[in-house]
């Protein structure tokens, strides 16, 4: 068969590493696709150090490729949220597929191009938006297709995993390992993006949404960045047998979907627990599979391309399908999507690592026992760190079990009105993941 | 659009789980598939205490389901090698489409089997075959299908696993912890065909020929038992910052493929090491992607019928593809599969775990040194157990960098030959996975 033309808009990172990846594996590719793949033309700024465009058209208004006629499929990484849903608008009314790395694009105006697509009968799809080159789209949307998915949580952001592994295994503060992945290039000069879990939101937002059958709806996902983590609250996690990481957490229970993003202190025994510097890993719960863990680099230059060039391979594969026999870009049928509501933070459930600034006495773990009792809260354990007592207060911590969030903020705020407590409670939720 | 019919051949724990996965999820599945999946006939030899087959057609005869026109799709999980073998080109030759979680089957016979699929232009899917629930099929032979894979290295077997974890994290000896997994019900009262590797090299068998584009070779793979491993190599191999795992490994290099299933020691700080009990995983080394590691139940009821669904709604959704341009059913192409050789063991590079009960005098260190030295192996570390003197041999331990494994035999030949030296060296293959 004659190769299928592709078209790439943006020769960024990700543009420049698919084509590289096109071109050095143009013969496995051709082997398993059964036809080659054939960079027709490229919209880009400006030329990318990393890679050779030598004999491939370009341009520099990534529209044209969207009208090119010659071009089967356009690969959007141009980034970015209101152009890219212009052109990839623009390619599907031209009848083309899309190949797209842009989670925001997908978690923000996902709904709008999927229907698109769907009355045009085109593929877009985005197995790179989320985790880089894990195939967790894939694996959720398809390998899992028997279950019902209980939860999933992921670590979703490289540099913040990056940053919290810095400050757990060389005992940085937030703002030294901020630094250190700035200096690497893991983080952005305006950092916020990551290590406000922004952009893992977007990703739990995609993830979500097929692994539940619910429209995408990223303006319901609570998001909780990691600028305030301590290194005091990562030892003391670290001395219950617990690490910090900054997880997506989707859960789907009998009142509603609870999507959040946020520092969650898990058991040091679980395998995410060693997900360490810029990897990623998502573990999903299903009721026939149980817990399965996808892990792996969730950015880069080729990592992403592989995902990129998978889903290319996917879409020359479907070329010749029926449009209403494809695997649905959420994974459930558009006619069959759920509204079960997503709950906001209030009413979701989790256990909770509390930090008390308590006066040195006896009677303060009374009182602070007794308010958690009184809004009926259990203690799975206390640690009160006597030894680091400044100013007559030492650190507490308590661990409680699950209640819901509203509950623990009742709590939280009793405690802070205590005569023995100084301060702000620290409060980080705990997942055990079982 | 109308039910899809399936046929259930075997209604062990495998096709009793499928039944009940398929009932119970029933709603999720049509959601995910577009349409149902009705069980219109089960072959059984007797009903299962764990699933209710009332109002299901039932046979005692496999081959009926092969023959009942009803049936688009038969699903084998009755095991075994030749039965299963001509029920499945059974239902091939009547135009229907197949589902087996069968890895003895497809290692050894799949390469007849996909070429009479081919011929008559249906499926034959097996995700089911290898690590359980996991979708490793589906991740290399989709997901990563951009990637050159270089390496591929997995825990394919759970009872072997779960019988080194009990060494390891309880001080088991191999016999003990065997017992427990009998007693378990994870290994069978003849647990050769786990504890040998017959099982692990039937996957590696068929995840070797989708990440490389090789026919299916199970006669060509090393494969190395437990049996072998003691307690005390367990210990010396933690103490040098070492876990044993019973790994299949497949390695493409310029000379040919290693295939081998051994007992092996990897760093301790690699994930796959923490992957305990009777969990599987498997790391990909690609060029694109890096490295990923999928991890899951390897075995069960539920875990194992999660795949054998997954590969039915993939099924029932290439009902309407074109047979050419599906995904090819070991990755790639028939028509592009590689004649890449496989090596002899003899061939293959790995570094290695040597353990010598030695002479306590400083001469023989000399002498070990030498004649690896002689051999041009490299010594990575080596210690030395003084206090664990016995009749005044001691137990010398050293790593050694990579070398053939022809090499290493012809030393260790050598040092059996050494005055100073007591018994056999024990051997054992170390990967540093990086």
């Amino acid at each position: 068969m004659k190769p299928v033309n592709v078209g790439i808009c943006g020769l960024g990172t990700v543009g420049a590493g698919t084509l590289n990846v096109l071109t050095r594996n143009a013969g496995e590719i051709a082997r398993r696709a059964g036809r080659g793949i054939n960079v027709a033309q490229i919209a880009l700024r400006s030329k990318h150090p990393k890679c050779d465009i030598e004999g491939i058209a370009t341009t520099d208004d990534v529209f044209v490729l969207a009208h090119n006629p010659q071009i089967d499929i356009v690969v959007e990484l141009i980034g970015g949220v209101d152009t890219a849903r212009e052109l990839v608008l623009a390619a599907i009314d031209q009848g083309k597929h899309v190949v797209t790395a842009n989670k925001a694009l997908i978690a923000v105006h996902g709904n709008e191009i999927f229907e698109r697509a769907r009355e045009k009968g085109v593929i877009v799809a985005f197995e790179a938006a989320v985790a880089g080159g894990i195939p967790i789209i894939k694996a959720i949307r398809e390998g899992l297709a028997g279950n019902r998915i209980h939860w999933l949580a992921g670590i979703i952001n490289g540099t913040g995993n990056f940053i919290l592994t810095a400050m757990q295994q060389q005992g940085k503060s937030f703002a030294e390992a901020l630094l250190e992945a700035q200096q690497l290039g893991y983080a952005e000069a305006d950092p916020r993006f990551d290590v406000e879990g922004i952009d893992a939101a977007h990703k739990l937002t995609i993830l979500a949404s097929i692994a539940f059958g619910i429209p995408l709806q990223f303006d319901k996902v609570y998001t909780e960045g990691i600028g305030q983590i301590t290194r005091a609250d990562v030892n003391y996690a670290e001395a219950l047998g617990y690490r910090i990481k900054h997880l997506g957490i989707a859960r789907s229970g009998a009142d509603g979907i609870e999507l959040r993003v946020h520092p969650t202190l898990i058991p040091d025994e679980r395998l995410l627990a060693d997900v360490d510097g810029v990897m990623n890993a998502v573990m999903v719960s299903g009721d026939a599979v149980g817990q399965a863990l996808f892990c792996g680099a969730g950015a880069g230059m080729d990592a992403t391309a592989s995902a990129v060039v998978a889903d290319l391979v996917d879409v020359v594969r479907a070329l010749t399908t029926d449009p209403e026999n494809r695997v649905p870009h959420l994974a459930f049928q558009p006619e069959a999507l759920s509204d079960h509501p997503v709950l906001p933070i209030d009413q979701c459930e989790s256990a909770y690592y509390l930090r008390i600034q308590a006066q040195d006495h006896p009677g303060v773990l009374a009182e602070v026992a007794r308010i958690l009792s009184t809004h009926n809260i259990n203690i799975e354990s206390i640690m009160q760190k006597e030894a680091e007592e400044i100013d007559g207060l030492v650190p507490m911590i308590l661990l409680t079990h699950r209640v819901q969030e509203a509950r623990i903020n009742q709590a939280i705020g009793a405690l802070e009105n205590l005569a023995g407590v100084n301060g702000k409670v620290v409060r980080i939720r705990l997942e055990t993941l079982d």
